[in-house]
């Protein structure tokens, strides 16, 4: 079978392995998409060298359909469709026995700190699989992983309806987290700097905020007179959005960190005391937000075909991650039986 | 009546001034005792001068009895022995609406953006009195304002019986959240720089880190058996302070930042991120918190004649600043009658 794998030094290979059959309480998967996204670009880049091994076949957002089953499967069949959530928890851990499982303390992320999807047969223990929807394509279905990161992301905020919510940061995750909250009933508005960006976020129906052009601080006064926002989400992983992300922020109002901030950053902490703020980390997910993803998806919900910038089959790689990085594309699936 | 007020230039005098006398609604207390706290000595520094109107007579950590009351006052009487809840907020912004009022947008806090308690007769509005019991010293009580802080504090971090609670910064607030959290069934431990510090709350029967000596992500993890710790006080208000906290924090522990942050601080947000976090900010109090406090004064739960270093006279509150900024008094009281 055919993979894709990142060797080290920038670089991404594709090769041919043998499939591994799977053993008792496994599946074999056959991967119809695999869709890439940041984590990816930063192994690619090597800044995760120090976790990943060599060579490795990436890739934790997919489709597919199950190919073969181990001993002892007996709720999964050949040829149901599925995805997978790509996390192994020990179950042991202080983390695990309090009950949050999706943040183990030495949580294994399928696909960073094993072999993950970009691999045209992928065997995975079944507790990783959810199961797909008779109507839902492969391709929406491989958007389940970043929608279930939006879904929990959006949980975790605990937003009502009625609720006015900030954005800030119009990637898939951005675009993904506003769709969520809108869904739950929240007004909500998306800080962008790139207009492109911006005028896709606006055809999606959101109200968009240029905080080169707007003082965004007074733009979220008026649009919640004058209160502050009740949700923001810092989903941009810039130091300057985490500074000012405090002063949009209403009386007890809350700011989610999603993105990844790999440095120490300045928070006004001052507002956070006088406003009595609340700051909550989000990563990852649990299984019901997983299943909302694919529930969400099914219906509709999420724009998905505009989320999708493009399908490249496994040797586009590199093309991908150039577009990906140069805001070409938003979001890129790969088909992993396909050849250029 | 005699009085004492910051004149700006850091500077305080004793004065002369008429008594107010109390109109509809309004009380005259006979202020017995004063406390001094940090906002007093931040006033005195001129770093609030932006704020405060000069002369100010300053104080809001008091107790008193009542002196006079005004016309329609039914609920109150003459020799009633009382504190002050010194917070006054306009019932009309989005904060007030939302039933936030101790954190008003427009609060104004007495003793600060008005006339405190260091006058012998003080009038104030009867909604801000806190009774006191009969067999509460009135030395005692002057403690209430801060013990209301701590009591504020530890509700809303939500701990529970059985929690590993580390507090940062063994001030005179630090000790009385240890105190607070270990009367709800908090097993605490102090981390306390000054040796001094650190003897005088072993005394009070904490555990103490001493962040140059011990290595405190060490000793936590050691603590709490790999976990974290389920609360952290962040009541320091030092940048090294902050940037440590969250590595003490278990998955989905609390932060609660207590301390003011004059300028923004560092926050490592990768360990947010990871450990899902949360991170809240806690300011004063309300009326629950005021009436626990003069309860857990009254039942003797708090160490007050440990916490108070002395008691002066209106005149010896220079001499009183200069030994708490030189670490030579934890808490100091003004017996505002008296004189040297």
């Amino acid at each position: 079978m055919r993979t894709a794998v990142y060797i080290g030094d920038h670089t991404i290979e594709t090769a041919e392995a043998e499939p591994q059959p799977p053993a008792a309480g496994q599946v074999q998967v056959a991967v119809a998409y695999t869709g890439l996204c940041g984590t990816d670009l930063h192994i690619i880049h090597g800044s995760m060298d120090g976790r990943v091994s060599r060579p490795l076949a990436f890739g934790h957002e997919m489709s597919g359909t199950i190919a073969a089953v181990g001993e002892g499967v007996t709720d999964w069949s050949v040829g149901d469709a599925v995805t997978v959530m790509p996390l192994v928890w020990d179950g042991t851990c202080p983390a695990c026995l309090a009950g949050n499982t999706h943040i183990c303390q030495n949580l294994v992320f399928v696909g960073i700190d094993s072999p993950g999807s970009l691999q045209e047969l992928w065997t995975v223990p079944t507790d990783l699989l959810v199961r797909l929807p008779a109507g839902l394509s492969l391709k929406h279905a491989a958007l389940a992983e970043p929608v279930a990161v939006a879904v929990h992301d959006v949980r975790r905020s605990e937003l009502v309806a009625g609720d006015k919510v900030v954005v800030i940061g119009g990637g898939p995750i951005g675009v993904l987290i506003a769709t969520v909250a809108r869904h739950a009933g929240a007004d909500v508005a998306v800080i962008e700097l790139e207009p492109g960006r911006r005028s896709q976020i606006e055809g999606l129906g959101f109200a968009t905020i240029d905080p080169r052009q707007d003082d965004q601080v007074q733009w979220v006064e008026q649009w919640t007179g004058g209160a502050g926002a009740d949700v923001v989400f810092e989903v941009s992983g810039a130091a300057q959005a985490v500074l000012g992300a405090t002063a949009l922020a209403k009386v007890r109002g809350t700011l989610v960190v999603v993105a990844i901030h790999p440095v120490p950053r300045e928070i006004d902490l001052q507002r956070l005391f006088w406003r009595e703020l609340r700051i909550l980390g989000a990563r990852v997910y649990q299984r019901t937000d997983f299943e909302t993803a694919v529930q969400l998806l099914d219906e509709g919900v999420i724009p998905a075909d505009e989320l999708i910038s493009r399908v490249v089959p496994l040797d586009g790689i590199p093309a991908a991650v150039d577009d990906l990085e140069n805001g070409r594309a938003l979001k890129v699936l790969v088909d992993v039986g396909a050849d250029e």
